[in-house]
């Protein structure tokens, strides 16, 4: 039997470069990545099913009614949310799932998940974060300052994680996740000892 | 602050391919093996502070007695034991120290050492154990079957360990053991969030 693949939650403030390393790991055919569900409408060129799942606030709370979602919550007006049935489809067909949520997702997601993997992506340091966010020059200097405000928050409750991966060079950073993915699996609470000793 | 290496038990039965991977792993130079002492008398090329520490009973006795030991037992009427002192000085140098040690030591370790690291080097088979054993044809009948007797054993408390990696292609196993020895750095609780917040 093959075996389940792990729920892994990542997580980390705007700028730190929770994408990068997302669009890297799932490179590998055994890991895919959640697609949210979200009542706010599409912006630019989103389209529905690649950057979110686009719903009416009638489906997405009939989703929340059947159970469909393994967090959701409200942020600026707008619902989001993770569903359940397409990362659960994935995990038993030993997938590694990965959601990239907030912070206050990944201690809802834990609750009802106990076994699902944390990760933090934590910037090297808050210079570099505020750097990082200044060269994208899209956001206002109100919103600069308000997510840099919002990340030292997101970094306090960075013990909450299983893991914390300092986001230097992306190769670095994309081995201590694979190294964390793959060492998850040899837990040896997952082996069972009588393969061997049928 | 550099951090502190690790402290790594690794375990499993005779043919498992234990001695392979260590080779391997050594080779970083952030990873030293403990060189074990005993009391038992240097057979063919073995030299002291190479294959072990050949001390007298009283040397072994008086290292007892000045709790110079991490774990000590006796194995055939010989006394075997992993210095403790060299353990310390290389992991406050931040390197990885090995133990290649029984399964009866490694808990011995753990009640003194929670936070070390045990991961169990398995056989993919007792077939394959078996014809590993055979192939190095320096055993005799009684002793091949001997040591299959007690692999059974062994494999039975494999359970107890933090990991188990199957021994299939070396370069497998030894990535699989460096993502453990990785993974087990990235762990929350051994990150000072204060060195970002600062």
């Amino acid at each position: 039997m093959k075996d389940k693949g792990l729920l892994v939650v990542i997580s980390g403030p705007a700028g730190a470069g929770k994408g990068t390393i997302v669009t890297e790991l799932v490179k590998n055919e055994n890991v895919e990545v959640s697609i949210s569900a979200t009542t706010r409408s599409p912006r630019g060129q989103e389209k529905d099913g690649v950057e979110y799942h686009f719903l009416s606030r009638e489906q997405f709370q009939e989703m929340i009614e059947n159970d469909g979602f393994l967090e959701y919550a409200q942020y600026c007006g707008n619902c989001y949310g993770s569903p359940k049935k397409q990362a659960v489809e994935w995990m038993e067909q030993g997938k590694d799932v990965i959601l990239e949520i907030e912070v206050q997702g990944c201690e809802k997601i834990k609750k009802q998940n106990p076994d699902c993997i944390s990760i933090f992506i934590m910037p090297p340091s808050l210079e570099v974060l505020e750097h990082r966010l200044r060269k994208r020059a899209t956001d206002s200097e109100e919103s600069i300052l308000n997510r840099l405000a919002r990340a030292r928050e997101e970094i306090r409750l960075a013990e909450n994680y299983d893991y914390i991966v300092v986001n230097g060079p992306i190769e670095e950073c994309v081995y201590d996740v694979k190294s964390i993915l793959n060492a998850e699996k040899l837990k040896a609470k997952s082996f069972d000892i009588n393969t061997i000793l049928k």
